[in-house]
């Protein structure tokens, strides 16, 4: 029996009785208008690098203040990541992560050959007195909210507080708004100033993580220059016919994702309740879709419940968190249901004695 | 007038009179079997980063002694380059390239944050002295052959003495092969070795440039395993669409490949007996779609003809050849009859006082 270290470890891994409370992939389809466009559809040659027009102009009207060329089309808000990072870079620069954090972030600052620093969040949310000590210096701050693997929202006055420090610091802030749409206790705040990068996608929203398709929206005309000049030489244009059902994906009525918000919601309030009730200590997830419940020695819950019990957990450390357990509700009540039956069980039988 | 100094100038230049020797993108389209799958697809979620299993076992067996697991599907070939690079990445380390250059090749050395070092190819062709005494000591060195934009294939024997040079020196072997299956002398060789990573698209062989379906080949398992850790961060799978047609891609009779071949056979042989008839300096391109011929002063022969002559060439020096012009023939006889017409005028009226 391998021991499980790593999330990637769960890649594939499905059907036979499993319950995945594991990848943070909707199980919902997307707006079935996208798939359309493919009957009459005969493209084949290279597309703008930065993105296709007709989308980067229905974007800008969901930005306030945004026109089409403050966006760059991506292969998914990882490459928007990837990018903004490496056009970001200075030789020995630091750059900020939450701490929990998504658990590719410090990889994307290493591998773009700077070096991360963290701030921890207290119960899911920033503090401020902790967090203007870690960014005196950095190039850049990334924030997520809300946040993968917390499920948590920072406060509007919060962020508002980072928007000028940051701007008084000369420090970039990367906002990672993936989860944008996806919020149970107020609309979205976009972050906002001339040192901002917003990264989104189209994963989580129209539920189409494997069309790849995200962006960077960036204020400066210096960073979409550099960013479009980067992405010439490592990736070309994203994918042309991906592009065209991102733009039809957002053509379809608001009602799409609003519907699709209550269906988190209701998973949500079971999730946590159904988790509250087996004694967990946990806060309420206000958006995205994860519970972040505290459990001792989590390698050890992610093994037991693979092996004995047919479950996926992911183990808190991943996330830069040791004394937690990320569970993503992206699937359906009866599953979530019968997965909480099984942790329950495996509660009252092992994890007492762990 | 704004002075033309890089490709990226005649990105979406078009239509209007335009002859355009410019972009190396085939103007042949796809063979239609890759849309026909779009009318049923219903696929959204996140695939293998690694790439589906169907396309790789389908490559592996164009590859002797190659398996499925050997390859990872990449955004066309230039996130396989990037991918290769960053996987090899060494601080200080020196990665060798040909002179004259694809134009993103230095650029790909420096964001994986090394040193590019160039060995200078003699009419197109690899002088192994030289060779030798650059990559001593580098890291990696990139062939390629046939070549973006000298048009030259290497000769079978210098290949050879390269891989096992390489292979005393300790050094990997990048080998951009994308233009394989557009030779006009022999069939391409593949480069072979423990420490080769072979790169290859779609883009060439079956006009899918838009989609971006690139791979890297490499033999050595720890090499696998790093491209997909930095895909996973970077960009996640390649858009599952697009594979899925890459695989009905290669399921066409090959007899798609060899009449696109004749196509670019008799465009070379006009292009080539055109250019010398104008009294130009160049070699007989033996793949590929590029004819580089010497020119005086090309930054200016590029202003000129686009300014005064509705033609796009581009500037051998972009290329890191800054006595040559390069032109792309992926484009109609027609075209390029009226494009030599142009050129011709030109030379006439104008070049001679250059």
């Amino acid at each position: 029996m391998q021991k499980i270290n790593s999330p990637s470890f769960f890649i594939g891994k499905s059907g036979d009785g499993l319950i995945s409370f594991g990848s943070g992939q909707p199980d919902m389809s997307p707006p079935k208008e996208i798939y359309k466009i493919q009957a009459k559809y005969r493209g084949f040659k290279y597309g703008l690098v930065q993105g296709q027009e007709n989308l980067r102009v229905m974007l800008a009207k969901e930005y306030p203040c945004a026109k089409a060329d403050n966006f760059v089309i991506t292969n998914g808000a990882s490459e928007a990541m990837d990018l903004a990072l490496r056009a970001l870079y200075r030789p020995g620069a630091k750059v900020a992560l939450p701490r929990p954090y998504y658990y590719s972030y410090p990889h994307n600052v290493r591998l773009a050959r700077m070096t991360p620093v963290y701030y921890d969040l207290v119960k899911g949310k920033i503090d401020l007195g902790n967090f203007a000590k870690v960014i005196k210096g950095c190039r850049a701050v990334v924030i997520n909210s809300p946040s993968n693997p917390t499920g948590t929202v920072q406060e509007l006055d919060v962020l508002k507080k980072i928007e000028k420090l940051a701007q008084k610091l000369k420090v970039y802030i990367i906002s990672d708004e993936v989860y944008k749409d996806l919020i149970y206790v107020r609309r979205n705040y976009l972050m906002e100033g001339q040192n901002v990068l917003t990264l989104n996608s189209f994963s989580k929203t129209f539920n189409m993580c494997g069309f790849r398709v995200g962006y960077v929206y960036a204020r400066e005309k210096w960073l979409i220059d550099k960013i479009v000049e980067i992405k010439t030489h490592t990736a070309m244009n994203t994918n042309i016919l991906a592009q065209d059902m991102a733009y039809e994906a957002m053509k379809v009525p608001k009602s799409f994702v609003k519907k699709q918000c209550q269906v988190w919601l209701s998973r949500r309030d079971f999730i946590y309740e159904g988790l509250k009730k087996l004694g967990l200590d946990l806060w309420k997830p206000e958006g995205a879709f994860y519970v972040f419940p505290k459990m001792r020695n989590p390698n050890k819950v992610v093994n037991d419940l693979y092996y004995k019990y047919k479950v996926i957990v992911y183990d808190g450390t991943w996330f830069g968190s040791p004394n937690r357990v990320r569970f993503s509700y992206a699937l359906d009540l009866p599953k979530i249901k019968e997965g909480l039956r099984r942790v329950g069980e495996y509660m009252k039988k092992e994890y007492k004695k762990n």
